[in-house]
């Protein structure tokens, strides 16, 4: 397409005229971010030369968003979340820090105050899947161990819902328990599989529309905080699951795949549990806390208590 | 900021891998906005580091335009209209061509089936204001008349409200008409006079936050239609108006600043109306309409018939 030097002129005066408009404001990071805000927008509807019924479209893809975004479902996250926007957010705010673990997205299932439980004991809640033994350390960038981390589990079960996308009032597969003084934890948990984002607002129109799959690669949710530390939220991923390379929001980190070792039933359980006829599995992963900068902000999850992200 | 060579290509290659994910997408303009976008929306979180907190906040600020929008209120186009992307896209898609008359924002106060009335008629239907003569006429990009054009009209009142913004069920300041067949028409009308745009919702207090104000310079909507035709969908301006340079919505081009000329109390009316002792002005708008491209789409207001866009 080719646009008249008049054309650029105009357009392109437009976008000073609304950064113009800013002038008065008095807060520099607010200017900053609308000032930016607007020029990557313009850019954008410059450059694919945005027709007014593709604006129109926008708008009301917005509005819908908007109507089936309730206190347990956030349809503007999932949009974030399937155009990388959540991903690369966490990447930009958790540089690497020598062998720190990485961090993935938060997603919307975290709940405030899950069930405490002891090392050794079982997150699942009663939820169905089947049981997995999770086991590791918590340490520093310089290999020493974190005494007594604070860590969050949870996981959707193998219907692939988390508790809170159930009707009734259920807690399960979700804990937190405390590392013991040598850094060390263990815990049963259910062996990850697959789920599908919340798919039926506009996002999964949106994720149908381009060929896109609604389906996260198989995951058990981490969120690990100590005294002095960078606060870890993480996830661990199936080595060999299908949906590595195609996980919905972009999650999966090659440092945060793990093998998660099938046990046939009537293996011995480190523990001595009985698991009667049932298979079984067990991962190890082995966390690196960064020190927490001196300027750090506290962690997203620090900060709200409401329904929060998407994965 | 300094951002090490390795941050640097994380980041990219998160970009890179949400725009493969596209791939399977079977609609190339499709495929174009969705990577456009996605190219842009990165490259502003990385541009600024977003925060953590930010993006938290942007997703708040969606949430509570999602939640203010009804039927009769539409925070997404205010959204849009007060970065100027609205105004963006009528200048993409409304190129100037000769001398016809240049385009600006369609504004969320239209409203189908108008009262239809004649030439020299009122169209202020009892909103208050003052009475204003609008006389032009109709041609094409050739100096020829364009016969019978159909005109729509709607303004705000003196209180500054559209009739759809009353509780009641009033249909007032706003009619249609046609063009004689030399492509003349007049009515009386009411002297346009500023209002804010509704700022008591997230929009508002972004204008607030940033030192801007809601307020539009008066003006008189205009949407001129006639076969063959590019549709024009405009407004014109009061000159001398204090507002013209900070228009909440960049909806003001020179061009369509008209002379509203006063006439003091007891001046004689172009058609021998009696107006007592009250004052009134008079402006002249001739209208040039651009031929329609054979590609030409149809119109955004010709689509649409529910509640639109803003100003
Ligand atoms: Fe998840
Ligand atoms: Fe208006």
């Amino acid at each position: 397409m080719t646009i008249s030097r008049e054309q650029e002129q105009r357009e392109a005066d437009l976008v000073a005229e609304v950064l113009a408009s800013f002038g008065g404001c008095e807060n520099p990071r607010l200017l900053e971010l609308v000032s930016a805000l607007t020029r990557h927008l313009h850019d954008f509807a410059r450059e694919v030369r945005l027709t007014e019924q593709e604006w129109k479209a926008a708008i009301d893809f917005l509005t819908d968003a908007g109507r089936i975004t309730t206190d347990r479902r956030q349809e503007f996250i999932l949009l974030s979340d399937v155009l990388g926007l959540s991903m690369q957010t966490i990447a930009i705010n958790n540089e690497a820090d020598g062998d720190a673990t990485e961090a993935t997205v938060f997603g919307p299932f975290f709940v405030e105050n899950s069930p405490g439980i002891e090392i050794g004991d079982d997150m699942s809640g009663g939820a169905p899947g089947e049981p997995c033994w999770v086991e590791g350390t918590v340490s520093d960038n310089r290999g020493e161990p974190v005494p007594n981390a604070h860590i969050e589990v949870w996981e959707a079960d193998a219907e692939g819902f988390y508790d809170v996308q159930y009707d009734d009032e259920r807690m399960a597969a979700r804990a937190h328990l405390h590392a013991d003084d040598q850094g060390r934890y263990a815990f049963w948990a259910l062996t990850p599989t697959p789920y599908p984002i919340p798919h039926d607002g506009p996002v999964g129109r949106l994720l149908a529309a381009t060929g896109r799959s609604p389906m996260r690669a198989s995951h058990l949710h981490f969120m690990v905080t100590a005294p002095g530390k960078r606060t870890l939220v993480t996830h661990i991923f199936v080595r060999g699951d299908d949906l590595l390379t195609s996980d919905a929001v972009f999650g999966v980190k090659d440092s945060l795949i793990k093998d998660f070792e099938p046990q046939p039933a009537g293996t011995p359980t480190p523990d001595g549990r009985d698991l009667a006829d049932q298979p079984w599995s067990r991962v190890r992963f082995d966390i690196v806390l960064a020190d927490a900068s001196p300027a750090s902000r506290p962690p997203l999850a620090a900060r709200s208590t409401s329904a929060a992200p998407t994965s």
